[in-house]
């Protein structure tokens, strides 16, 4: 099989596995009992904490664990939201957004606050001139991802965090889930405030993540009970899934460049090859992209019909984002960017992980053309 | 080792890790991803929500998956309230709650609810009529948990369903999370509209849980995404979690009577050898309690010292709730029992799984008494 669909999840790695079951088995007791058995779990816990500090290169007070990606987006924005609506009810996302944001900031709008959603470009980027027009004086918190999910787009993050400088009363907060192990964002150099994490899109186990906080930050907490994780985050650490989730950023992150380098030649390669598929269009910007997601379309099929074909041969690659699929929407990322809704119709999304080869692109690419082939003679008829 | 902390967290079985590793490496896809592969896992996911209601007793709608039981407190008590708000701004719970139920009132209560809290008897016990009296036109829930977590003791949940049947506009939500695979609840019968449970308390890995929502009952989701769980619960499904808490379930549920015999028979020789102790005072009430935890006291010793001085034999007991213990404030329970705050202070928690054996309380009362022994010369002087 080859596994394309790498945004949407990925395979835990046997390392990451052993070191789960390890500590499960070995460790399982809980880190807020006093006795010495419960304080080694402790130990584990502060360890991680360490490790994954000092791989993002932010301070260990900073990292703050969370169930995942969902969780981290929304208790950065309706706990910001939440703490700081006396200061003002302003706030400033892309239209472009994981579900995840976007229904964080929509739960947030029918609660009575303002949100401006920024436009992108043909290419899907955010323009500095329109988030600078669009901040008030009651704004109190910018919301913009790294990496879109849905074509690989990156936002000039950087940019974004100078301006924000110069707006100390703004918090900003970056949804940096896929991102993190594929494109380098200092957090403290961009100035960002807030920053998410889920540790199953970088070869970790489901039901982790990271909020980055930055020091001195105080939010609404989404769950309240026993006041782990400084009181931010309540609930008994899932410490075999922390430890899990330290090593797979370790493995992520260790020769990062070299990954990067692999991703990015499959990418190009892909490009290359489906770019010569008659009426194909690739929508993924060749500058400012990360290295592995491709977004194509080939005009007059649908991506779902597409996407099911290409799994007969045990290649998996997806139509949107996971989380947007089964709604059958077209990627609001393409529609965003100008693309007319019948191409965006057809819009697939080939995400890559360090694991993959480029033997494996080149199959993928005999059976994505076989494929459409196959699917030619009913396809452009059907639609 | 002798592990008598079950009720901050359980060691997962060998079953139960097997399968977890067996799903996160073969069947790792996203449940939402389009492509055959993500159908795989959706099956399991819909196996595992299908074996969770029948063990329950419940339909699989009713069945939602979530991070464990703080977060299912937290999305049962604070959707329950936001959601029918306008009906009424009156909250009813118990003086005993876990903190994970307590401290998401104490948010609501900032957030301009009323909440009553329901002393509890000498036993632990809350009183029907207390609750009877407490009801008034604008409650819209109630929530009291099954078996407390601190003494054991159980609340006459079946009483209080029928009771409420009588206020139809009134949601009863239970915290099950003790409860669960120790003591049997109906929930159907017990007309229980909202029910938590956690995994990592029956053997199952820590980071997964299910909120039970009666069919029909619509409450505000605490994350906002993806619509996973039907709109209730957003972010990628922990599948290997989800489907090892469905094994977790089963082989807790598996010849239950057995298990609970065994867990009373244990329960019962501790009551009895502990008893014996100069000056000691057992909290756990003889009747109405579940068969897995024994609360008790030796006047004169700090909890704490005591524990530690145990778990050097390796001996692992608590305090209070691992999730209040670090505050080192005294069982609130026990408080409010009307036992004085010195005598609190003493209070050692035991608590049982079915793994656990006759055998390991025996030794367990030895080194109970052993280090009672050693630290009365120091301990009865320094309080």
């Amino acid at each position: 099989m080859i596994y394309f669909d790498n945004s949407a999840t990925t395979k835990p790695t046997q390392d990451v596995l052993d070191t789960f079951c390890k500590v499960a088995s070995s460790y399982y007791g809980n880190p807020s009992s006093v006795h010495s058995y419960g304080l080694q779990t402790e130990k584990l816990l502060d360890q991680a904490r360490k490790q994954i500090a000092s791989l993002l290169q932010v301070k260990e007070v900073e990292i703050y664990f969370t169930s995942g990606g969902t969780e981290g987006n929304n208790l950065a924005i309706k706990g910001i939201a939440d703490q700081f609506q006396n200061r003002g009810k302003h706030l400033i996302t892309s239209s472009i957004e994981h579900p995840s944001v976007e229904n964080a900031f929509e739960y947030l709008k029918q609660r009575g606050f303002d949100v401006t959603y920024l436009p992108v470009d043909k290419n899907g980027r955010i323009r500095l001139d329109d988030l600078k027009k669009a901040i008030r004086d009651d704004t109190i918190l910018v919301s913009i991802m790294h990496v879109n999910n849905e074509i690989g787009v990156l936002q000039p993050i950087e940019e974004i965090g100078k301006l924000l400088k110069n707006y100390p009363k703004i918090f900003f907060h970056v949804d940096a889930v896929q991102g993190v192990g594929k494109v380098p964002l200092d957090f403290h150099r961009s100035n960002i405030d807030l920053a998410t994490i889920s540790a199953h899109k970088f070869h970790g186990v489901k039901g982790t993540g990271v909020l980055y906080i930055r020091e001195g930050i105080k939010l609404t907490p989404l769950l309240h009970g026993g006041n782990q994780e400084k009181t931010v985050r309540s609930g008994t650490e899932n410490v075999p899934g922390i430890v899990a989730m330290a090593k797979a950023l370790r493995l992520a992150m260790d020769d990062i460049d070299q990954k990067r380098k692999q991703m990015g030649a499959i990418q190009n390669y892909l490009r290359h090859e489906l770019g010569k598929i008659d009426q194909t269009m690739i929508h993924t910007p060749m500058s400012y992209s990360a290295p592995h997601i491709l977004n194509f379309s080939v005009e007059g099929f649908k991506a779902e019909v597409l996407v099911n074909k290409i799994s007969e041969q045990q290649v998996y690659v997806s139509t949107t984002s996971a989380c947007s699929s089964k709604r059958n929407e077209p990627s609001k990322t393409l529609i965003a960017m100008g693309i007319d809704e019948n191409r965006a119709q057809s819009a697939v999304r080939i995400s890559l992980s360090y694991e993959n080869t480029i033997q494996e692109a080149e199959i993928a690419v005999q059976v994505i053309k076989n494929s459409i082939e196959k699917l030619l003679p009913v396809m452009r008829r059907s639609i």
